[in-house]
């Protein structure tokens, strides 16, 4: 389908030959203000070209923000975002002599199961499989964006964490997961969009790390070939609670999330796959008191989330892209019709799109975690009508103080700080 | 949410010490034989002990179908489906003394999170984050994997790939992903849940690998510890084309309802993390005819998804389980009041959920198989019944003889084979 | 489907000889007291008989909970409940010989429509299309009007409006839709369930009207033929603002909810059809200011609801059911095979539903109202969170004191009272 | 929600002063041929001022295809589409003076509703309540009205059955509701939205009718005041087995669908409100063989719809729009504030919307029944792929030649025409 969350619902539409992209989000707060301005800066980001972030005032994927706001606040209304497409044309299939993109299903891309699926194609480009599908998701984030920093201080950070085989905190021994590397756990408290980006054009926020991965990038592009990679992603501050078990724990949804997006290969949540190699002992996350009195983990192999609800620490997940399908050097591979042949894609080609995935990723993160905020406020909104519980035979959380030693006001508000 | 598809939907209820548990199953194919004789061999499959393998007349964890069938047939209508729980004696928090396990949250285990979400608790065991919650996505999927094996033949086998750092297929300089690894790819062609089940208890189809696995768990029991491992799953012969871009991609509902499952960490499809690692020139899967004149891929780093969509080739993926949060070491943490303290778990425990997770991994990639399934059953409906496009500007199937050689009336009749 | 609402979500399951029938309700707000003395009453007065009514440990229908609570609190996890049935024998259609209910599918039942739908028919009985089918529909209600009426005091009650042409209000040309009699503004405001039952068997809370109507079905009854009837419903105190534009419109989710029971053929909210008669300038609702400071409408043609959200009045609407198609006469008819014959139904058959329907409306019209009013309680409670807009280019509410005269704290803590 | 359909599915966005106004379309079917001329029709029929209608370019409402198209051929991709405001300008309503329409809520309108619900309010007209809103249904509706028409034959046609007390059949006593009167039955079997469009501007194709409708309307205009009145509509070629009980029965969905459409107050299927008022006996639609062998209905009070399923007769309802809420007459009523005072509308508007609603009712009706076609389109694809039932104790169809005398291979194409 073409709609995520139950909430916060995104539609997106649009390939890339059609008049526009965009997307139409239902059950957006009314009253906050917002204008193209809070979206526009992600679509810059994850446009192609990495000069597009030193052009402040580049033209391309404007957003245009249709409905929902007047005088730039929202009025709970749907918002509908389009970005005009600048090449409108589609390749005309049946009218000229065949290209080999026209005889070839390319390998490893959509064209294939997307002619078997419909029973029909785009004539050209990856239709609606492309990498300017995301367009939509990264515009309706935007909204989500502005709204989870500016009522919980929520921060979302995604960055290139490996290109190939070279990694930004390689596995050792000591540390099989990266849910135990000191400078890991100390660069997800405090790394930032900003800091992120003074690493263009790999996007990975460490200096040898950096130069390693542009290195391979560069030698892949020069034997026109491709290399894939990881972006690793950190959700501070997200408010406990959140996650709707037993399908839609707040993993399953941040997985839906990251496979959803093109060129995914795989997800892993806190220690991931390599926490499945470290003991129950060592990967148990104890809970302490901090100086705020409140009840936190002092490890956190969890990745912020236990039993599928976000536990206040912070929430990290990495997502596997692998090497783009489109490669310069020459395939041997059959048509359509089942003939073998050669197909040799033209033009230059992308070796590495995982600097352009940062903000996507981070932009299906923030949908993620607004869905799950709202479902969570909604329970919380009820429960607050109730009487009290008093002096029942199971657990209650006191709503005086609770376990995270926050008050009453706070928790009738909504969704804890 | 407690639902999980849109087309074939799975409501499920029950927590550990509650009447029983169970679920509804609402869009099942009306007129096919169903009893519970096809539903309780799953069941039994994915029970405590595997005792209960070499048990056929176990009586625990029997399945009664409620609704929905009549002299063993479906009626289209919604098959509900109780399993009763033998220990119903909720345990009392207010009445008595309290234990260890009243006063901690056990580290990263669920009590602590479903406290601050709902407010209020069961009052002893994981409640709905029990594993004891899984029973319900089995019963479901035994319907799902009754119409699969049915009516396209579909098998679904899934079995222990890794515990701890023993791994079936240990990744190499050669291999960085076992979607190369010529023993992996022959085993998924035949590889089924008899074999599977014949390298009890610790179902790794591998004399060498389950002798290493069940050592490392031994080892881990021992000390009173434990450890986390990875199932793979293949998923034969499903037809072309389910998935439903750009959400809902095939792997992106399989990461989903893989990372629903209690304690995992992790998801990968075809290649993976590994494959991030290959160059695009190796990792691409290359067309070409088969001896039937379909056009299939020559290797399968795709693990049989591409742009989201089946491709024909086997699906296969893998999922991460970290160790058991409960072990009966001394767990120094706090209590819900923030006071620290030492935690000691009584009783014995599973040191590796691992083996018993088989079942379940398949259950719900049986359910998201059968959900992908019917949204395309109805699109290639409601396409049969238009007139035939010809001499159009852009590429169309031919439904004379597909590019699967599938001809017309296989394609009318719905999905193809 | 099986499922109602998005929030609060319920879905049933059970046809009339299966083993039991029943239902999930997903969304329940945790930290509510409930057991089956909750739900039970409304099981009891929706039962055939009703010297059901007048028996108070009758043992017929009686709920049991499955799951979701733990001494008698909800847990805020998914609440199966199921009522066993009697006759769990499904009649063997193709053992013996055939029944005229084998071979005569009955005129306007759903015999027919079944099996051309399903392809397959419960053997006898109305399968899903039986009354019986409510069951689970009346239990998961009775969660949804208990936390109603102990978080906002909310009251629906339904009544019979009339039996065949004998009506409670008869339309006049003074008043062409009952919203503008001062008899039924007056009963609206205080009519309860216990004075309906006053009123057994046929629930028309008026002594004149009842008698007429109870006369009018003898008279049907005596001649072996049947009667339809409305029903009419009030929910008083319903919080403003519930209602989700443009589709979800309350009086859209209550048509929806109301058409959806067995043998209703019409809906009308507030002034209904009449209203269609009615000038503009009368049947506009101006705005006063109560008592107690708050903007209310002086009349109340629009049954509560402006705009598709409710207004703070009393929201009423009424309900068409069909006279019951199972009659004791001969019918002239075709069998399946098109074979023209008499179909004539033994047994007793219930000659007016109407009485019996009460319940089940009042039941629909509470999960309506529930599901309405967690939507809006999650939007209000994301929008508390945001700073107030000042000096904004548009009308905002004044959080300080709003247009109902709430003040800031009301207005945090969830949904206004 | 502002999505409608779960398999057809509508996302409609836009207020009366933002940019545009439109919508998003998932679930085309893939393979048909539509462009922007199959849309524009129904949305020149909606515009206001009959005019439009005997204006074959107006340039006013152009839909524009954004995506899901190619070369004119549906890519079943989804299909956006957006229609220009032309008043772009939202209303100032913090710059300068309140007029009157700033201090009060109009009477009726959802002014008051809407700033309750959201906390914040299109600054001037009825924002997303005002019929604007309704451009995105019916050019949604013209992609389902095109497949339906392809591939079924299916014809939805909608006409003014009544204005203020003037009713094209009115009620007697031989006929309590239209379903048994011989010119309705005669009438529904053959009118078209031209003939409709001939008795412009009341469109009500009853010279006699149309006539004391328009004197009507004329009498309510001068007065400055408004007037209600119905829309019936017809369904023709409906397959049958359309509809999803128990919730989604095929009357409850058009229910919801119509009370969805602004000003609606009443909804009824067939028979409707008067049929209560018929004895079962004369109620009853018995069977008969019909000329081609096919089991039908001999009356049709039902409605076409029996159990929630459509039988293959006509489906045909009535919906009922309310008097204008906007009029030019003085009203005497409160401000938001609470003060009282005097609330006169300047400008021309509108005195009975009934005409205008004529082709938005056709666009719901379309939307509901291709929502149930690709349900039961996937039911029956599914069930294709099942062996056959032999010898079962339950009635089951024979899908040589089924009870509509169907063969096979229709039965297996997909829904039965």
């Amino acid at each position: 389908m073409s709609t995520f969350g139950h909430y916060f619902r995104v539609t997106t539409y649009g390939e890339s030959h059609c008049r526009s992209v965009g997307c139409i989000v239902d059950g957006v707060p009314p009253g906050m203000q917002l204008t193209e301005e809070d979206i526009q800066p992600q679509m810059t980001r994850r446009r192609p070209g990495q000069s597009a972030l030193t052009t402040p005032r580049n033209e391309k994927d404007k957003v245009e923000i249709q409905s929902g706001t007047e005088f730039g606040i929202t009025l709970g209304t749907p918002i509908a975002m389009i970005v005009r497409n600048e090449d409108q044309r589609p390749h005309d299939y049946g009218g000229g002599g065949k290209s080999d993109m026209d005889s070839f299903p390319r390998p490893s891309h959509a064209d294939f199961t997307y002619l078997e699926k419909y029973g029909v194609k785009a004539s050209s480009g990856g239709g609606r499989s492309s990498a300017r599908e995301t367009i939509g998701r990264v515009a309706a984030a935007g909204i989500a964006e502005k709204y989870l920093s500016l009522a919980h201080g929520i921060e979302i950070v995604a960055w290139v964490s490996s290109v190939g085989s070279e990694h930004q905190f390689p596995t050792t021994a000591e540390h099989p997961a990266y849910s135990t590397h000191p400078d890991f756990l100390k660069l997800i408290n405090t790394i930032t969009r900003k800091q992120v980006d003074t690493f263009a054009p790999v996007r990975c926020p460490d200096s040898d790390g950096a130069s390693r991965m542009t290195k391979a990038i560069e030698k892949f592009r020069d034997a026109h070939d491709s290399i894939g990679g990881t972006v690793t992603c950190v959700i501070r501050n997200c408010p406990i609670g959140l996650g709707e078990p037993c399908f839609d724990k707040l993993e399953a949804d941040l997985a839906h999330a990251m496979l959803s997006l093109p060129a995914t290969k795989g997800f892993e949540i806190g220690s991931g796959f390599g926490g499945c190699e470290v003991p129950g002992s060592t990967h148990n996350d104890p809970f302490v008191r901090n100086e705020q009195g409140k009840l936190v983990t002092k490890t956190n192999n969890s990745g912020g989330i236990q039993g599928g609800i976000s536990n206040g620490a912070h929430i990290y997940f990495r997502t596997a892209f692998k090497p783009p399908a489109t490669i310069g050097q020459q395939q041997q591979t059959a048509t359509y019709d089942g003939d073998n042949g050669v197909l040799e894609a033209k033009g230059r080609h992308d070796p590495c799109v995982v600097p352009r995935a940062v903000p996507i990723v981070e932009a299906m993160a923030a949908l993620v975690v607004m869905d799950a905020l709202m479902a969570q406020v909604a329970r919380e909104g009820v429960r607050a009508k109730l009487p009290m519980l008093k002096g029942v035979s199971l657990p209650v959380k006191d709503t005086g103080t609770n376990a995270s030693g926050q008050n009453v006001e706070e928790v009738l508000n909504g969704v804890k700080g």
